[in-house]
């Protein structure tokens, strides 16, 4: 079961900006037991966002994820994009509306601002694909938003890293560890010191061979007169005791295999 | 003339490595005038990279510049990848094989290894697409890889970032800077304080309604009792004069604008 996380913002695509939230949600989304299969950042245009939508529902993940495009400035284009991916029509959705209300008051309530009328850049972050969702946002104001098409969930958040890590971690990750069935995903670093890694790389094919669920990829640190090497080890499991009893066994073959070649192992933290 | 960028690695799409990469790459082929249109993350996995290979080509980009998956392990498998895409038959290069015994033979003069072989995991890293061209590592072993498809150039960096760095800035943008013929991106970043982004909306939407050459967009910052926006201006232009011009008099223009609103503007390092 796949997910497929989509970034919208011109200010990735120019580099102002690094995308800090598809990591972060690839991270949670792994942590959490389904497995990303695809991250694509594209522009704050209606066409390119439709387009993305279309190529990700043809490849049918569980679930689609895409940050930024929500407010009420002209390039939050998000909504209108997937609207026009599904053939769906933009409609004021009530419920979302009255979630925006709320909140403006609030902010008068604080002092934040002295009044505030539904000015139709306001109205603009209710209006919904037809058949979509919101999704209460406790940090912002622009609500998310859900929309179903055949098996794949649409799932639509702010670009605003506290408002898309708050939405995601209420509503979002229930959703998510539940179609995992409580998959765990468990993974350790090692740090191979002393061995280069066309060196490293057929004992990691031997200890692959030999521990078939266990990913072992190596990472070489940057150019030092003694080679540094990450060694990450990940595996998934429905039973956490199996995923650490898999993941020691590796660690143990593949110590000894570096160790007879002349290398040293030692755990890190990432 | 745009760029699309590639990243491949099971890392990014389990979280546990923030593309950097992408971020430094965008920015830099900004700065060198032409634009990215799409970054995308694929796994390791040789039909995930073909197939994101002969996508991006249908869009008929001048690049495409992909990043990781050329090392010695099991899993780079960006040029298997890229081979199949374009239907071309892996060959060992003699020129990456010479650039890969080099390296090697300067390892064993600094001590960082005893001695050497030619052992299928180093030549694997000398096995392009045919018709493909190395290009020297400064930094580390592998070489990175040039190869026309049509009107699109195809370009592949190893993923380790001082590598692919020192590959881009040496040989990569040259090329990326004759294709823009020395095109210049100008931005400034100014902090609104005072008023909230659905009331900044429409005073965005007046200025570049008058100033249609430069394009502004707000990014609220994280909530606060006093509403806070960065506002980024940003313009493309063959005249770093008159993109200078371009961005002061809209800065004017907006920060009028904001003020009669109640709110007040300062530039910004960012």
């Amino acid at each position: 079961m796949s997910v497929e996380l989509v970034s919208v913002g011109n200010e990735l695509l120019i580099g102002k900006t690094v995308n800090t939230n598809a990591n972060w949600l690839a991270k949670r989304i792994t942590t959490l037991g389904l497995k990303v299969t695809r991250i694509t950042t594209v522009g704050d245009d209606v066409d390119e966002i439709s387009k993305i939508i279309k190529e990700c529902l043809s490849r049918r993940p569980k679930f689609i994820i895409v940050t930024g495009g929500l407010g009420p400035t002209f390039d939050d284009k998000t909504l209108e994009g997937i609207a026009k991916a599904l053939n769906m029509e933009l409609k004021v959705n009530d419920e979302a509306l009255r979630m925006i209300e709320e909140k403006y008051k609030r902010y008068v309530k604080e002092g934040r601002i002295e009044s505030f009328e539904l000015t139709p850049y306001r109205v603009k972050m209710a209006t919904l694909p037809e058949g979509g969702t919101p999704i209460p946002n406790p940090v912002g104001t622009a609500p998310g938003v859900r929309i179903k098409s055949g098996e794949t969930e649409i799932i639509a958040l702010p670009g605003v890293p506290e408002e898309m890590k708050a939405i995601f971690d209420e509503h979002i990750a229930p959703l998510v560890r539940k179609a995992s069935k409580n998959a765990v995903f468990y993974e350790v670093s090692l740090l191979c010191i002393g061995i280069v890694e066309s060196d490293l790389a057929p004992l990691i094919d031997k200890v692959m061979h030999d521990n078939p669920y266990v990913y072992v990829k190596s990472h070489p640190k940057a150019a030092e007169a003694i080679p540094k090497i990450e060694i990450h080890l990940s595996t998934t499991s429905d039973d956490v005791e199996k995923a650490k009893a898999r993941i020691s066994s590796t660690i143990m073959q593949l110590t000894e295999l570096i160790e007879k070649k002349g290398g040293n192992v030692r755990p890190i933290k990432t």
